[in-house]
């Protein structure tokens, strides 16, 4: 009888994974800060890994790398059956399987996530450009979409964690505010 | 130089695909019928197949079978590298790219489609019951989330149809009784 | 100047408004222990309470919550503009927006959500069977899409945690012999 | 009793209100022009302008139109309740029912239509950019969304329609060779 995978398998597999194909999580951080510097000048690239990481822990964005890149993979290979075979070497325009996977896993992280993963689809940075050059014989068609999913994931994950801050930040001064009235008030 | 695949070629290729895997536009057809009787009790059965059939012809659902049918079938091969090997070939339950995948399609009919498909999901009926049996070597792990798909979308696609026609033919009554009207007033 | 609303506003506005609709976190978590108890007959009923608490605290479902039952209540006052106060006021079948603003939330909780919510739309139970009477002149159109969206959230976070802890108990157990087999050993 | 509204009462009312708001179909085909001029550069406006013309046929479309800008009025006349008048008022960041609402008619228009989508929702075009300017006394929080989707959704339409049409041009060209070569062989 087949049993179940344990987490912990998915989880190394596909960090495994992403890195034989050449990316690096701090790559994926770089996008992230790219696209979230403009709304806080200040922003730590550090946060930035931090949120990639905090991504890359769930079963959906794993199992979405599992099935992108082993397509990928496949495909380089030459195992596909025709007509995918073709359509996913060539990164065929009206093919939306890679973006439909891909989007699976940016749902979980609302609808700045979304809309953030379908301008990295359009405005390839960093790493994304890289992946989709189409020059050698490598086959990026699923993992392009794919990190750009974790980077829009986390860039969303990001946002969503300064606005906490800040607000968290924001009480403790009026707690200040009120505890030094009070020390005046006292004094 | 790779060449772009002819929409012919692809949907030729899906329409086979699905046949080889045993599931029927008939069999389809019958859980259209299943889900929209009840809200039409003299729907005939040539409406539902109609409606498969439309929604067979979208380039979005023939890629999702493809993709899907040829991960089933490296499985049912024990092609894939693990640990996606044993994930797919078990069905396992909180793996999602299978459903992710042939949501991909169903957003195109709206949300009825949307939650049609959830329900065909939890409420497997007819050839979605049978594929999803586990009890022979053949994987259908990404079949049965794409035939509900199938039937999902043309359902919603059924029941906007029903309500264009029913509309239709409230307009021809009325500029009936108009005309009648205004015989009448000539009369 | 306008400015940000803090998150603890929206929070407990949220809550309150559900509250005054007459939705009770009680009465959420007991779809989400009818939806899991099959999986789980040992369920017990303070984990989906715990559930359903950690989904309301999202922004993106408080947010959904705020706007859904302010579409209800206008409705029910006759304030909304026509043909858009009918739709609302008759939860007119084909009108989606209610399934679409509940389903944003929904796939927060990843694939397995989508399709839970999906069933419930289907199979109302509970509080969403008594929202959807559609008896009085209480308007319930999108609130019974909005519970619908936090018990399947609630239930497929579940699902995760079960998981989770499963894998949890056995890798102690594993650590457990490791260590019995050390002492053995060691004896 | 209330009765179900017709179509064209719905169709009509979502293309008024749009007028009423300042946006003509003229303008968001302009930015579906923008958009898929690069991949065609001989593109016609004449095309782009059928194509949103066909996407605001669709109820989905139509119901999102008539539910976002009721709530963009009513936040005008400060007639919503708190805290969604101030969200809604400000166009608050990290709200996201506006994307989400609008998401719902994009996904009827397959994965391009959602990463465009995204796109747009970053890169505000035209009509879209005026439309967020937040600088008098208008709010139009829903709109801009509606707006990015219902061009996003055209300009989808729009490159599964051209390939179409290439794809007929080529069966064309090669019946017309068969047929030269039938000649000659004839001949």
């Amino acid at each position: 009888m087949l049993k179940v995978v344990h987490s912990k398998v998915v989880r190394e597999a596909a960090l495994n994974r992403l890195k034989e194909r050449g990316v690096t999580i701090d790559q994926i951080a770089d996008i992230v800060y790219d696209l979230q510097v403009s709304y806080k000048p200040d922003l730590k690239k550090e946060l930035c890994l931090e949120s990639v990481e905090a991504v890359l822990e769930k079963r959906e964005i794993q199992h979405a790398i599992l099935v992108g890149i082993e397509l990928d993979i496949l495909a380089e290979k030459k195992m596909l059956s025709e007509p995918l075979q073709s359509i996913v070497e060539t990164d065929e325009g009206l093919f939306g399987c890679d973006e439909t996977l891909a989007l699976g896993s940016v749902f979980g992280y609302g609808s700045i996530a979304v809309t953030t993963f379908g301008y990295l689809d359009k405005e390839k940075k960093g790493i994304i450009k890289q992946l989709n050059k189409h020059d050698g014989k490598e086959v990026h068609t699923f993992l392009d979409d794919i990190v750009a999913s974790i980077a829009a994931s986390a860039a969303s994950r990001l946002a969503h964690k300064l606005r906490d801050d800040e607000e968290a930040e924001q009480d403790q001064e009026h707690a200040g505010n009120r505890f030094s009235a009070h020390e005046e008030e006292a004094g």
